[in-house]
């Protein structure tokens, strides 16, 4: 905070509550000083099951916006705070909950604002080994929801259907929700984000599944795809491709390479192969509480708020294959969660690479 | 638009996008000028999809963020805007997103920036009689999704599990998603967003789920609770004081009357009945494309960038039955989702109400 000159940090973003406090919800917020006092808000339906998961030292109670705001400028009272900045999250509050959490009913005046987002992501981007099993875990309920999806894919289900066959099987197997859940059949996997809709796979359709569940605050993320029918040579080749170019991207993911580097080893083979035109997107992102989080590529990275990324150092987990090829009629991902090794990568998600072809 | 004292807009809500388009998407932005001209900026992946399902006058494709701020200047200099005001969501972007959409390369200099949440909103908010038939069809759907759920729970089930039964009944039914899912048990019952855990259901336990489908882009939003075991005395006397409350308002949403009226209704039941001090929650929020969205409580709206609510009027859809009555132990909450009549309201949730007790 200091390197940041931020006096104190005021999160609403469960994410960060959950990795400072050990509990994150909805319409509450952690305040954060520089002695390292923390103050929780929740509202008062909350308290006993706050007192039960989260480490604070100071909690307050509140039955709406007003209260929230008084409870907030309460503190900003008890911890003498009445000039410095207050850090905010800038990549998580709307323009509107940014008024709420600096109206002067709650922030004092001469308390100025400033963006917290990259303390945080700082944090938050070396996994410690109690998070790497859980994203292993993550990882493991992914594969199950994959392999349940594929077992049922068939000609006339809708997108949406494959993915409640996938969804399904991670609830049971013990995925408490979902960051997002992709399935594109057919001319939807040109497209960049394959929400599921009620179109029916035809025969001849490609089908992209891409899961992110959520298990014990960790997530994963993994893509595969399949074909009903058979493919045609050039699906064959293109899959093929962007496979090679998966495995040569991850075998690199170790200790002090950059992710530009890794962006342009995948892009590279793609590239080598004749389908640099048909690349769209950026093809790697880190991932741990959060499915999409720092490091990103810089470029990215510059427009949502983070900070461009530092080398890759050991246990940072990323997940390689976000880019697609995309040509007019179909498109081309595999994904993997893999984390950085200090000489060879763990690959967390293991569902067998192959097309998979349903008959 | 000229009320609002805005020249042009620039969304990239999803929803607000498909009200005006018939298409929303991620990482895409629609721009509508004074005089009606539409432009978008979509993902190059997603040129031809967009072509299909969206109506505009002008198609920018972008190859990442530095495109699509390049293509929003251009359509400022296409449209010959150097000057004014330009609405952005402040209800929908971070602060982030905001620094994007108002880059020096993207917006010219002279054009400042106006909240234009409550345009949409406005518009949004009666609905027309084919967006009610989508909102039934939603309702019906949400109504699948609690048989399944009711019919599934049982001790020894995960809160996530019940959820997972619930949503992929939904999803086989034509759900090509949900808002949320909040499925609570136990103690968790008394939090105020119950979103679902691994935490397995015991005898003795009520159970509370909460569902929002969304079926061709429309939402509906139930509430229905259920006993494993026998419930206690209190737990009955108060299941069934929510219930009158609920339905005493929903019998008065009729043309004319105000939210705060309808709050006072709910709130005025719980009150008579000695459960003052145990309601949590504003019990009414409008629903449409998004599961909340305008009309919401004044001061709830205040904070959350929307305007207080005029009278209702017909065919304005709400959820009654948001708040709770919350004990120490245990909550209780029903919601219907209800459309605003001249002379009676109709209500599109129809799952029975009896607290359902599985032995």
């Amino acid at each position: 905070m200091s390197a940041e000159e931020i006096d104190v940090l005021l999160l609403t973003n469960p994410s960060n509550m959950y990795y400072l406090t050990g509990d994150g919800r909805l319409c509450a917020y952690t305040m954060i000083t520089a002695e390292g006092q923390i103050a929780l808000g929740v509202p008062q339906t909350d308290e006993d099951d706050v007192r039960e998961l989260a480490r604070f030292d100071h909690l307050a109670t509140f039955e709406d916006e007003v209260g929230m705001i008084h409870s907030i400028a309460d503190f900003f009272k008890q911890f003498r705070i009445s000039k410095g900045v207050v850090g905010l999250e800038y990549t998580f509050l709307t323009k509107s909950m940014m008024s709420m959490m600096t109206h002067p009913h709650a922030k004092p005046d001469a308390v100025t604002v400033k963006d917290c987002t990259n303390i945080l992501s700082q944090m938050r981007m070396v996994k410690e080994s109690i998070e790497i099993e859980l994203m292993q875990e993550a990882a493991k309920i992914a594969d199950v929801g994959m392999e349940a999806a594929m077992a049922s894919l068939k000609a006339g289900m809708t997108e949406s259907q494959i993915a409640g066959e996938g969804e399904y099987a991670m609830r049971q197997a013990g995925a408490e929700g979902f960051w997002r859940t992709y399935v594109a059949s057919g001319l939807r996997t040109r497209i960049a984000h394959g929400i599921p809709t009620n179109r029916k796979v035809k025969t001849g359709d490609v089908i992209m599944i891409d899961f992110h569940p959520i298990v014990n605050n960790y997530s994963s993320d993994t893509c595969r795809m399949a074909c009903v029918g058979k493919p045609s040579a050039e699906q064959v080749k293109v899959y093929d491709v962007y496979l090679e170019a998966l495995q040569n991207t991850t075998a690199k993911a170790t200790e002090g390479i950059g992710i530009d580097e890794l962006e342009n080893t995948l892009h590279g083979v793609i590239r080598d192969s004749g389908y640099g035109d048909n690349i769209f997107g950026p093809p790697i992102h880190g991932i741990g509480i959060n499915f999409e989080e720092a490091p990103l590529p810089p470029g990215h990275a510059f427009f949502h708020g983070e900070k461009a990324p530092p080398p890759l150092v050991k246990n940072i987990p990323i997940a390689i294959g976000n880019c697609g090829i995309y040509t007019k009629t179909w498109g081309v991902r595999i994904e993997d969660t893999v984390v950085v090794g200090k000489d060879k990568p763990l690959v967390l998600t293991s569902y067998p690479y192959d097309l998979e072809i349903k008959t």
